[in-house]
């Protein structure tokens, strides 16, 4: 992945947004009116009569590589939910709903089984319904590991925002940053981290044992954390939240940097989770820095919650009792936006 | 295209149905209730506060072939707003807002921006607003023709639908059924049409002209009406409909089908539009028969409305104040579930 490739990736995501942006206007004043500049953040909400409806829409990537690999193909469906309920959560929005829509090859009913049955499973753990779905048959414009089903998988998830929304807005000098465990990649990071083991391993690298009852492609494919729920119950209790950060692409400081932006603040972080084994090992078997890392995984933590103190023993409760492992990460600090990381800093991250 | 193939399709909606039909449960009571069925309906209808918010999902499949094949990107943003905005139209919901999911093997800013200009347009003309927005580059999860950026397109659109929904469960023997105008394809039977023209000209067959001005690739790649803006406007001024339907996949047969199934009634449609010129000369020039043609394509009606005969002469002059070539095509019938056009019966189809 070189420089190049993230300026062309960026100039692409400028141009599509230079287009939406045009296009709000087109509901001016009326319902479906977006009350949020969408560059930058995590989704957009739209008030329709008297309510702010959140909406945002995702992709897995190339983790379904890693299930052709693995053969395993009923844990995408927590990835597919974690990537957008998670974004808007990330904004103190209720994710309600998921349509999705699922691009193959051919059809392989076993293969969709096992995918929509992992979806209904991650989308009652989110607690939304899926309501809304497409399967199209595309044939040679997908492509994929294998002799199996290839296929790409996207969705959509809408949500209720209520009037108080969460944009790192109110976010201090001072304030807590609460860290939640995250075992696996989440979604972001598979090109590097094949790449990698394709260099150690060869081509035949998921067959590999990373322990002795798991091989590569299965620890690679652990499941997504899904954080809305924790998310939902802090706010039904009015617990105080200033910001949250939902860790995808560009890791911790381009997710976290994005919410400091708009304050001009910055963060220390000193008490972060540890990257799970797999993303430390595969950083020891090649070339990739703590720095690249970092900007690459979510390193162990896949979601940030920015708080007063006052909210600190409230969040690490509820956490506790839903079954998240959190802990006090660090503190924001000062401007110019700088985020230390250990004895990294990370100078004006995110896009 | 063969009974198997449509079987194993139909198979694997139905798994997909059956896990999205549990979660239902998911949100009970609250908001993101789903408020129907979707098994067969063009969108799904949720709860939300006290509003009725319609969502749907779409790509446009194979027709992203044809735009590679005649180096045209800024057409197709048309048929991604038309499959979406156009099934909300179809229960009277109105578009809002659309997002899109933009998979691409490698990102090429020029076609992004040809992409992207196209999809502002048509949300200009349907009225909706672009609230969110991915390109994920997939490298060799992606293919298609040429040398060019190859990709596939989908999108969500959410809309407004108020408290009376068209769901043709008012339709009544003697309604009239009007049909709106189509010149192209929309995104819909362009496997049946790539085969015949391949069988007829070669591989290459999109350099073929079909006109002195026109090859096959562009008059293939005929922009997909938007009719959401007619529909949006009859529902304002209150003007009845008993039924609607977005001519799609399966085409006149089974789209209108679909919506006289729930109170078991026919149709006679003696006054289609007559099929576009390109869609006479496909079934023309291979061994698609008239009435695989009308299972395949829309045969040039994109759009249907069923209404008493006190809605035709207002919906007619609605109908070219805007723009829209509209006519009484037919009438309904007592039941069973049958379609005569012209002389072809076509017995309870649809899924």
């Amino acid at each position: 992945m070189t420089l190049n490739h993230h300026e062309n990736s960026k100039i692409c995501s400028g141009i599509a947004f230079g287009h939406a942006k045009k296009s709000f206007a087109n509901r001016s004043g009326t319902n479906g009116e977006p009350i949020l500049d969408i560059d930058g953040a995590f989704a957009n909400i739209v008030r329709i009569g008297n309510q702010n409806v959140g909406i945002t829409s995702d992709g897995i990537g190339t983790k379904i590589e890693i299930a052709e690999r693995a053969g395993i193909y009923n844990t995408l469906g927590f990835d597919l939910v974690a990537m957008v309920a998670d974004d808007l959560a990330a904004m103190g929005i209720e994710p309600t709903n998921i349509t999705n829509i699922l691009d193959v090859d051919v059809m392989c009913p076993k293969t969709i089984d096992q995918l929509m049955s992992g979806l209904a499973t991650a989308s009652k753990l989110a607690g939304i319904a899926i309501t809304g779905g497409e399967i199209a048959e595309l044939g040679n414009r997908i492509g994929g590991f294998g002799n199996g089903m290839h296929f790409n998988w996207c969705s959509t998830a809408i949500g209720v925002a209520g009037e108080k929304i969460i944009s790192g807005k109110d976010i201090v000098p001072g304030d807590t940053i609460i860290t939640l465990a995250e075992d696996g990649f989440r979604s972001n990071g598979f090109t590097l981290a094949r790449n990698a083991l394709e260099r150690c391993y060869g081509k035949n690298w998921h067959t590999e044992k990373f322990t002795e009852t798991q091989s590569w492609s299965e620890v690679l494919l652990t499941p997504s954390k899904i954080y809305c729920p924790l998310v939902n119950s802090l706010k039904r209790e009015n617990i105080e939240i200033h910001g949250a950060s939902h860790i995808t692409g560009g890791g911790v400081p381009a997710n976290l940097g994005r919410i400091l932006k708009p304050n001009n603040l910055g963060a220390e972080l000193n008490n972060l989770f540890s990257p799970p084994r797999p993303m430390q090992a595969i950083a020891r078997m090649t070339d990739v820095s703590d720095r690249d890392a970092y900007t690459h995984w979510n390193m162990g933590n896949g979601f940030l919650l920015v708080t007063p103190s006052t909210s600190i023993d409230a969040i690490l409760g509820k956490a506790a009792t839903l079954g998240y492992r959190a802990q006090v990460a660090g503190t924001v600090t000062h401007g110019p936006v700088n985020i230390r990381i250990g004895k990294t800093i990370y100078e004006n991250p995110g896009k």
